[in-house]
């Protein structure tokens, strides 16, 4: 389903072939939580957003409107309006941080929902049964995501139960797929490397999960609480043990320069609600650096949110009027930043692909990593 | 400017000619009162809602961002991009129902931002100043708004200021539109009629405003408090006195059904944020009556917001994803439920100024006003 097409150094050129379309990789996905883009964007915005691959959240979409619901109403394709590719996540990420009161045993998890309280019990066999009926294109596998830093001997003991679980999950997607009434039976299964920050535990996970010849592989509990450079540690110590053959993913990440410093480590996938997050407090990504749109010196201010882009809200309306609209607090200024941030998001990654075509990857890291973090 | 093509009974079936564009009328006027409908829908949304019309508040934009930032920015057209006709309010209601600690003398009122309370003095030539800073189409006279109900001698007293204030009003804008920096000289002034729910004194109001010979009056103060009953029989006592050849606009009106009886009482232009302001609380206009987004029934419904109608919404999401995006608290469903609410005004007064061009318009009246108000 993966084809690599080119290497730059370790960066991955490649095309990730899958039921719902193909993605060109390295790819980032846009983050549909609820099966809707906060700040009040579309499924129909996504496509002249530049938008490869939505991911959405099992957590959420279980709670509510309820996965059964979803499956009634045709799964997530139909019920958003989206048709290209989409990823649901397993729901471990979100039982560890949102919901309350939970309870880990070798079955699963018991946790507490954070909408009304009531009990909920997941497990491999029920994330896997969720994203089912959600019917994505990609599930990925239920995990314990730890918070770091964390202690030595309890990350590894949570290693071992996360890859008993992946066979778990492997098994009864298996069983799912083959069923008569499954919404997407060529429903793929990513595994999730854990391991904290400890590249030894990180590297025995992953030898033990790429073994189950999986659709993709995915690092899991990075970017929550350790530093960057640690974060890019842990990706050049465990990467050498991913499958060349599969795709990538780096949950959860990141900035900009995140993205570069892991595409250059060899990652092709990422997700990050960051795009979204930030415009909705009036941060634009820029190819200069990081706007805020709150800023008073906007306030006469005619040009585009980046005058190198040409995004539909860039092509249209002027820094002054999304700056008065973030004081008005009026919607409209978030769904303009949120569009904007999208967009960026997707042509980075677009640029990187080109750059990567025409053996200029190199250069653009050399180029865009010292700006795209500045706030300016 | 106006021209009358055809009356069916008392309604009128007309086109106002401006300098921005030809209103085709009966209208209905889409309020952007800081410069943006309220609910992520952009002035390009505007055009594929058949909008043909954009209103604005003076109130808020001298608060926010101020009418010099907005004439610096090239006007409200420029800043908002929207380049078809813009009507402007006076100020006045605002200054009446939202400001604190009025003081109203003959040269005006003194009031208190809603926003840091600071200390504003508004009467007709400062009224006039900000409009014209705008840059609108059509300015509005600055009147003395007053609840229903209200005494006799009150209104009388008022409405005597009114009309002075409107002397003052013409000649400011004449003064204004005639000089050289200013950035539409071919702004148009609107008259308002007052006189609250007395039938004497408004007949006497429009006939000292209508010597003035503005470029349209309107029926100001009402929907203020009293019943449709009294709006219905006001509108009947004062029709007669308006011009025939100048467009009618009956101020902040309202649901379907009461557009429908001011149409056929001879009103050609309304504004509200009704369908707006409902829309984000879930309310759904449509052929059928009003439903509420709310509503549990709708959790597995996959038809359309209205089945009969053919916005961009209704094209593409179904109730139970609407639904779903209000349970989730997900801004889309407000931007979903605003765009299908104003195609839905914008298509109700198209069909009205079809059915007067077929001459269907009792037929069209007697159809759909038991219908539109009924709560499905």
């Amino acid at each position: 389903m993966y084809q690599l097409k080119k290497k730059c150094g370790t960066a991955r050129r490649g095309e990730f072939h899958t039921p719902h379309g193909v993605i060109q990789m390295p790819a980032f996905m846009n983050v549909a939580t609820a099966g809707a883009i906060k700040g009040a964007v579309s499924a129909l915005d996504l496509r002249e957003l530049k938008c490869q691959v939505q991911l959405c959240n099992t957590y959420h979409l279980h709670l509510r409107p309820g996965d059964e619901i979803v499956k009634q109403l045709g799964g997530l394709h139909r019920f958003t309006r989206w048709n290209g590719p989409i990823l649901t996540d397993s729901g471990g990420f979100q039982v560890f941080s949102l919901a309350k009161l939970r309870n880990i045993r070798e079955e699963g998890v018991t946790f507490a929902s954070h909408i009304d309280g009531h009990k909920i019990f997941m497990g491999p066999e029920e994330s896997m049964q969720i994203q089912s009926h959600l019917g994505s294109t990609v599930a990925m596998a239920f995990d314990e995501c730890i918070e770091n830093p964390a202690e030595y001997n309890y990350v590894k003991a949570s290693c071992d139960r996360t890859a008993r679980w992946l066979y778990r999950c492997k098994a009864e997607m298996d069983r799912l797929n083959s069923l008569p009434d499954t919404l997407n039976p060529q429903q793929m299964l990513f595994g999730i490397n854990q391991g904290s920050t400890y590249a030894d535990l990180r590297i025995e996970h992953m030898r033990r999960i790429r073994e189950l010849d999986l659709d993709g592989y995915a690092i899991g509990g990075l970017a929550v609480g350790e530093s960057a450079e640690e974060m890019y540690r842990i990706i050049e110590a465990v990467e050498p043990e991913m499958p060349q053959d599969k795709p990538r993913y780096l949950m959860g990440v990141g900035t900009p320069v995140n993205i570069l410093e892991a595409v250059r480590r060899g990652v092709d996938l990422f997700d990050c609600v960051m795009p979204t997050r930030n415009a909705r407090h009036g941060h634009a990504f820029t190819w200069q650096g990081i706007r805020n749109m709150m800023n008073a010196k906007y306030t006469l201010d005619e040009s585009p949110l980046d005058s190198e882009c040409d995004c539909p809200v860039c092509r249209s309306f002027t820094r002054a009027y999304v700056h008065h609209l973030f004081k008005s607090g009026e919607m409209l200024g978030m769904r303009l930043c949120v569009m904007h941030n999208i967009y960026f998001y997707n042509t980075l990654l677009e640029r990187i692909r080109q750059a990567m075509d025409n053996d200029q990857f190199e250069a653009f890291y050399q180029k865009y990593t010292p700006i795209l973090g500045i706030r300016i």
